[in-house]
């Protein structure tokens, strides 16, 4: 039997898309694998509008037993999106027997366990290579070729939007309402752009892969969550001078035998790899105990991109269908424990907006000395054109967070101070 | 049963690495996979000398057959290099029905269809994930992760060492001589740096990964290789002033469904991805139909990144031990033709190191029109600290190889020539 039968649930842009693909592409598929991939059922609660695919308008429809009931179909592929419904159907899928393949990370941050057990229970496979990074081939490469890795570090940009933003601010000089119009009218941003901008989308990937690299089950609500839409020109200009890009990095670590899992602007040198990945670009970046540094690139969203995940998911499954070797092996084979944010250690870029007095950096330097803070670099500036406003610029060496915020806490109110200051975190693998 | 009995041919450094990671991970193997992977023979000419690890001298053996033809053994992973030998111990693992996994990049450059061949007779499989960028996960971002895609282009920084040098010579102003002698030092090259400079592992690799990538057989004489060692300071500067950085890249492409195959030097925009990989680190480009554009970055070479390549490549094969669904897929599904060198278009970057007079630009352009090579921007310099010893820089449109070579040899015997001219190609996805 070289033939396997799909039925397809949400015929929506990226469903349209894996239509397409395999049409277009299955002259190539089957001589590249054997392997005939015919598109049984499509299901939507539409199935009027027109799309942008022939199909044959026998195999539409909009009850969704059709497809996740029906003996004649062995993969289900879930892309209506959004949590419940979904989570419904791929369940109903599994328990009758039916490999299913998804691209819905909001579903697997939150019943992603449920719905493994599901599939082991039902000795069947679940496949989700789109969730994260789409065409990327990211999970697999967490999964299998870094299989014999001890994983210690993943950083991650998994927002296309946000690196947009910020890659127009710093190459244009645009100022963040500004990057935002514009990527809005690009296509890159939603109406409401708040599940990019915020992070919560670039949570619930980083949900995704923390749990493969660590095997450790990692929450979103495990994971701090820091947006952009605070970040100003001046931030990415003077991160700029000191060598570093601003980026909203999904990072994941594993330190004494402990994770830290989060999701903020950071600075990275301007000659890490991910300082180059520009505009609706994603990169992932690991570091394993064998491979060493690793980075995978490319589009993380898109109807082919996505499309090109899922496909390769059909095929991957159907090539270990019988798994007779292997068994036994456990998702939560690391079950680390998760630090708090308070607990972390990171490098830091503070900026001090200040009223230009004599005495204020030091002033500054012994309230965070106080704090077992070390600093490795000062630069004071006065705004231009005013006569005593300025900025104190500090990069620390590695400090608890915990101690930054309660330095900060002690210094936002002081009467130097003309605003709140500045925290970027830095991320140069130096101490 | 959730065991595999492996075989090691080769106790050299990436041996001994294999031989460290199973050790040192195996915990973490069975965690994630179920799968125990017991070491069962370990053959190398030499067993006596000192390594790196512990092990029992009671697996250890001077006797191919020990492993080959041992009944107990499943995997036989094959790393004594070099082509005549490895052939033979890897045809005779796998008619004795042992999976093999090997990292040998010239002899599957030789003879993989071969062993391919022998091993689907068989019903084995035969794994090579180490032959190209070390734990990078390629071969199987190319088999699997892209499976459903048309693949239109590569582009590989796939020789640390060449890299290496180019990034010495770009960032510290280095003569490609004493970047060469640094490289030695630090163990990036090898005494014998040809194999490396002159592009012939590139080559080894490309033909791995084009095969793969069009469905083709690429043989290493069907790829046009030029070396690095003829780059000097003087290029890589000129091309930093128009944009570019050097990069030796092995190039494999699909136009007018035919397919070409390079290593050369090349000119790629300094905002391409690949230009800011730097050092001895690899990467890979890949357009697809689909997945549009990604790379995959990382080290290319090393005992422990290869090992996490190896070890991964025996997991995967437990996870499709039966292929019962799909059956049939062919490695040279695509049966493209590949274009001769002098058939191929490219953009070119031209260097005339010339005569000042008056009309010099005239003659050349001239020429150059005469073979139907357009300009797109010329720039004339005088050498320093000369009167009358000149530079014509020109950055031509897309034009014919053969023509371009035609008009160089036209030009190169001109008496306003003081030396050979410089012919550099451009790789930047615009006519």
């Amino acid at each position: 039997m070289n033939k396997l039968n799909v039925g397809l649930i949400g015929f929506g842009t990226v469903g349209t898309g894996v239509v397409r693909l395999l049409q277009e592409n299955s002259t190539l598929i089957r001589k590249k694998t054997g392997l005939k991939i015919h598109l049984k059922k499509v299901m939507d609660r539409d199935i009027t509008a027109p799309r942008d695919v022939k199909i044959d308008p026998q195999i539409l429809t909009t009850n969704v037993d059709d497809v996740v009931l029906n003996p004649e179909i062995d993969v289900v592929i879930e892309l209506i999106g959004g949590c419940e419904a979904a989570k419904d159907y791929i369940l109903s899928a599994l328990k009758n027997k039916k490999h299913v393949v998804t691209a819905n990370k909001a579903l697997l941050a939150e019943y992603g366990e449920d719905i493994l057990k599901t599939a082991s229970e039902n000795n069947v496979q679940f496949r989700y290579e789109g969730s994260v990074g789409a065409g990327v081939p990211i999970i697999n490469t967490l999964k299998e070729g870094l299989v014999a890795n001890n994983i210690r570090l993943i950083f991650g940009i998994i927002n296309g939007t946000t690196n947009y933003i910020l890659t127009k601010m710093s190459e244009e000089r645009r100022e963040f309402g500004e990057a935002l119009q514009e990527a809005k009218r690009k296509g890159f941003a939603e109406a409401d752009p708040r599940l990019d901008i915020e992070g919560i989308d670039a949570v619930h990937k980083l949900a995704i892969l923390c749990t493969l690299a660590f095997g450790t089950k990692v929450d979103v609500k495990d994971i701090y969550k820091e947006g952009i839409s605070s970040l100003t020109l001046q931030d990415i200009e003077h991160a700029k001078e000191f060598g570093y890009a601003i980026k909203l990095l999904a990072i994941g670590k594993e330190t004494d035998g402990e994770i830290e899992v989060r999701v903020h602007p950071t600075m990275i040198p301007l000659t890490h790899p991910l300082a180059s990945v520009r505009y609706e670009y994603n990169a992932i970046y690991i570091q394993g105990d064998a491979v060493g540094e690793i980075m995978l690139y490319g589009k993380g969203a898109g109807q082919m991109p996505a499309a090109s995940a899922i496909v390769s998911d059909i095929i991957e499954l159907a090539m270990r269908v019988d798994r007779s070797l292997v068994r036994g092996g456990s998702l939560f084979w690391g079950g680390k424990r998760i630090k708090k944010m308070e607990e972390i250690e990171s490098r830091y870029y503070l900026r001090f907006p200040i009223i230009d007095r004599p005495g204020i950096i030091g002033k500054i330097a012994t309230i965070l000395g106080d704090y077992q803070i070390n600093i490795t670099s000062v630069k004071a500036s006065l705004v231009a054109g005013e006569r005593d406003l300025g900025n104190v610029e500090i990069l620390t060496h590695k400090a608890r967070e915990k101690s930054v915020i309660a330095a900060l806490n002690e210094i936002n109110p002081l009467p130097i101070m003309r605003g709140k200051s500045v925290l970027i975190r830095i991320e140069d693998n130096s101490e």
